[in-house]
């Protein structure tokens, strides 16, 4: 029996533009080899910090392109380094979780971020570091902040100097509902920083990811970067350099939207048919993940041994910070047949009498 | 009036085997970008740990390949925490120098790192975390540890368990002389860590760099590394593996090493003619860099500041760790033809009458 992983936060391979990336690579080597093969710019590729400028509205410097974006987030944390403790959301992408000496928290319900709770806590501490956030399609929960929300969190900003690390891998894999403006939108970008990546819209292994910030925070980085790797990976920044001018992103999305979309509505589907009534979980719009809330009583991470044995993996939600009977299951990875039959093979081992209080 | 660099680190664009990398590129995406296109091993592209496995003669679980060797050595780095300070040579390479917050250092002569001078420093200091050293046309220097000193310090590694680690980016860079055993080779890797890397090999800007450690500590930093970028760029180390395994490595190094002993060749001919009798210098049998001894009162940062005007840089001694008088001369980057007018350039700004006193 092949074990069905709900646990990988990754597209499946049937995503990946294998063949136009190949080709980009080829064409991108063979045209500027001169310059993405030497070392370059310590902040980035610089036609592709000069795209990501364009695309936002900003200017080129204040873009720094890194080998994923957990990079930029390392160095956003040295940019800020006794400046005060970071706020992070409970629950929230376990990677920050791991790499904070400390946090706070503030948690998250079906329309993102408890601003409530973010005032009182803000009231109550020395001012942070930044609030790091992933208002779209949140990593663990799936859920998005609303747009009321938004508009609230960037005046906060504003008015309370409050900084704030928008983290938004995911906002263009939205495949249902109105787009959202971004808060750097919404606040202008003072405040604001902004990073994404190009993982979840063309390919992870390219590992090319970047961050915002303002210019002198940006050209502050420069020894840190050089410091730590002289110069990113030239070569895969200007691969998606040129998948980006050959127009392939936005068919490339639609593609992905699709297939992302139909993951999602058989996940819900079966969790409907096996859990319905039993467990809550949240409804995301876009994205790879959801949440899950366990009947009454079922730990998850308990339940996690033994559906690894009957086949199927997730990850349980303490591990974001999240409550004892929680879980985050990844959608992208599997194939819709394999998600339905690994929410079976999960809600097998869920007693029928036991259910969940739904708030 | 073009500047002439000796002051870039780097190869020259003519070094670059362009249309080779490129077609490497579209074949590891094409064949494996079901794999190099996703999230991978942490410690780097699983068939190119296995190559350089080989290559060395240990087991691939000891190899981490990472975004360039800088990013190596932060990793070495946070695997001995708090194990003692870090000993360098000096002068030594100077991003060591500012990523270390404290060193003890070891004087390099024409010979390389002196023994006597470690064992004494050895003998008064807390046992230290590793000594790095990069024994082989040395950065800045460009001297090369002898063969008796190699086989002294690798026993001394073993009786004194003093770990190592060996830097070896330019090793396969020689273009005269024997090939010597690595102090890896001569000590078994026990107490010996290696680290080395594509950049002057192949090509700086795809990033990939590795270190051999023991086993037991490249496991223990799986975490590091996926909380510092979960994966590498795989996609740079599939296209080195395709690279290395349509054997075009001992070919490229060929045409690398005769474009470089041509550039070492007119460096010393225009610094016999220029400054003979006036100043000294190192003769490398390999690699990418010259050491310069200005003749007595003269100061090196004080002559860049006129050299630059004058149409020539280098970097000053002092920014490695080396006396006033001294400065890195780097003949990868600039053509025999540049080489001869900017040395020419450098010695007219040197007083017919100074001389430095030759040791």
């Amino acid at each position: 029996m092949n074990t069905i992983s709900f646990a990988r936060g990754v597209p499946a391979a049937e995503l990946l533009a294998v063949e136009q990336l190949a080709d980009c690579a080829k064409t991108a080597i063979e045209r500027d080899g001169a310059s993405v093969l030497l070392y370059g710019h310590t902040l980035g590729y610089q036609p592709l910090r000069e795209w990501i400028g364009e695309r936002h509205g900003v200017d080129p410097g204040r873009v720094v392109v890194t080998n994923g974006s957990l990079q930029a987030f390392h160095f956003v944390l040295s940019a800020f380094a006794g400046a005060g403790r970071v706020i992070v959301e409970r629950p929230t992408y376990d990677r920050p979780r791991s790499i904070l000496s400390g946090f706070d928290e503030v948690p998250v319900d079906d329309d993102g971020l408890e601003l409530d709770e973010l005032e009182r806590l803000l009231d109550s501490v020395e001012p942070p570091a930044f609030l790091y956030t992933i208002p779209t399609f949140q990593n663990p929960t799936g859920v998005t902040l609303s747009e009321e929300r938004r508009r609230d969190l960037a005046e906060l900003a504003k008015i309370r100097s409050l900084r704030i690390l928008e983290d938004d891998p995911y906002g263009l894999v939205r495949f249902e509902g109105d787009v959202l403006p971004t808060l750097f939108e919404l606040e202008g970008g003072r405040n604001v920083m902004y990073s994404s990546s190009f993982s979840k819209t063309i390919a992870p292994g390219l590992r090319v990811g970047y961050v915002i910030l303002p210019e002198a925070i940006a050209a502050g980085l420069e020894d840190v970067v050089a410091s730590t790797y002289i110069t990113p990976a030239l070569v895969t920044q200007a691969t998606v350099l040129e998948f980006l001018r050959r127009g392939l992103l936005e068919p490339n999305l639609e593609r992905v939207r699709a297939l992302l979309r139909a993951r999602r509505d058989a996940m819900l589907e079966a969790l409907e048919r096996e859990l319905g009534g039993r467990a809550g979980w949240s409804r995301p719009e876009g994205g790879y993940f959801l949440w899950l809330e366990l009947p009454d009583g079922i730990d998850a991470t308990e339940l996690l041994g033994r559906a690894t044995e009957a086949g199927v993996t997730f990850v349980p939600g303490p591990d974001f910070g999240g409550e004892p009977g929680s879980a985050r299951l990844a959608f992208s990875f599997a194939s819709p047949a394999e998600i339905d039959e690994g929410v079976s093979r999960l809600a097998g081992l869920v007693p029928a009498a036991a259910t969940v209080e739904l708030g």
